[in-house]
């Protein structure tokens, strides 16, 4: 069935959703819906519903108003947030997919001092929002993952210090805990459901940075084993390591 | 420092190694290596030696015979090794660099059923192996990923049945274990440091091969959470799982 990312208020109320331009071509021309089909709608927090489209014109897709219940899902456990430090184009964007499909709650993208990125704080690229929409269409869920704007290393260190559970940080310091063990440790803290991770960029944090976030009293420097990953494969390993040892559901 | 994958007589003889052409080419024309530049040579085996660049000329790169001592690693811990039922040729190709990157041992492709594939049994595609080399260089590791040649089915059944330790396969099924609760239960049983990870095509597995690895007593239906992974995100969630867990160290 095909999956639709839509508003709150157009689950609440599909008979009268307006679409977006982008997503009446999408229905109508890419994915060829008919009238009569079922389609499922979510909103990327939870809330998802079956609806029959009621007509297919050139002015717009409409939904039937007999639609089914509205379904509600429990967000995931743990909710990650995931610190990413801006990776290059074309691994950011696989790095976005994969944090859709396995379930990352948020993301918050970080302009450290050794990311090359044409992104400033404050800035919210549209192409990123549309390769987690699109994630999220692909993978069907009602939970989607969240990105904020992007931070400096200062902006991103303030919300890291005010952050409410462990924050595990990828580190390739020799003193640095196995990601399993440290995951482990930190078990008990992580009763609200809530866990941090700091990933570097390509080029690594710099001292500075990586003693900043290792001096907050809830950071842990992780490491993944003794071959030094690529970015995009970090942050896929600390979300995988986090369910395997947490035993995330849903 | 550049990294060459030579066979292992080209460790123990630097001197007198016979670069293939294609190596010669990438060596002089894309790396550009000079003489007195430093190279560091590994066999995907363990050894690794760093050697000098004697001469650069058009019919060839030569190494100086003063070269330092040959240096060995041990295997990675655990050993796994990943029945791979072949994924979409993108897909399979990411997931072989990954597979480098995070130290797997060995890559079963396997031709179930449900795989879309040119290959047939007995095949053993030189792009495959280029991939693996090209990820073993940038990682600059003394380990890379073996594969073998495309098992069919029954082939690669027979391959788990005499698998001398625990096999994980990633079912949908409800009855599956949790992964972290399915690693921490087998842990006792992975001594010898080998685990198989069993992981299906984009179409799944077929009912009758999944009930045919399960009936094999030390296999283990294993869940990745609610959520449908892709097949490529599934092999290295695995992967890094099992390292989360097993506490996986060179």
């Amino acid at each position: 069935m095909h999956c639709l990312v839509v508003p709150p208020e157009s689950i609440e109320n599909p008979a009268s959703a307006a679409l977006p331009a982008a997503t009446i071509h999408h229905l109508r021309d890419v994915m060829r819906v008919r009238a009569g089909d079922e389609v499922r709608l979510v909103d990327g927090h939870g809330a998802s519903r079956r609806v029959r489209v009621a007509a297919v014109s050139r002015s717009g897709v409409l939904f039937a108003a007999d639609a089914s219940s509205v379904m509600r899902e429990p967000q995931p456990f743990p909710a990650i947030t995931l610190f990413q430090c801006i990776a290059k184009p074309a691994r950011m964007d696989w790095l976005l997919e994969k944090a859709v499909e396995t379930g990352v709650a948020r993301i918050v993208p970080v302009a450290s001092s050794r990311v090359v990125s044409r992104f400033s704080p404050g800035d919210k690229p549209d192409r990123w929002q549309r390769i987690l929409d699109a994630a999220l269409e692909q993978c069907g869920s009602a939970w989607g993952t969240e990105i904020a704007p992007v931070e400096s290393w200062a902006g991103a260190l303030a919300l890291m210090r005010a952050f409410q559970g462990p924050l595990f940080v990828g580190a390739l310091t020799p003193e640095a805990t196995q990601v399993g063990e440290a995951l482990s440790a930190r078990r008990s803290r992580i009763e609200e459901g809530m866990v941090g991770w700091v990933i570097g960029p390509e080029g690594d944090f710099s001292p500075e940075e990586l003693s900043s976030v290792l001096a907050l009293p809830h950071a842990t420097a992780v490491s993944f084993g003794p071959r030094i990953l690529r970015v995009e494969t970090a942050a896929l390993f600390a979300v995988a390591a986090t369910a395997a040892v947490l035993g995330a559901h849903n």
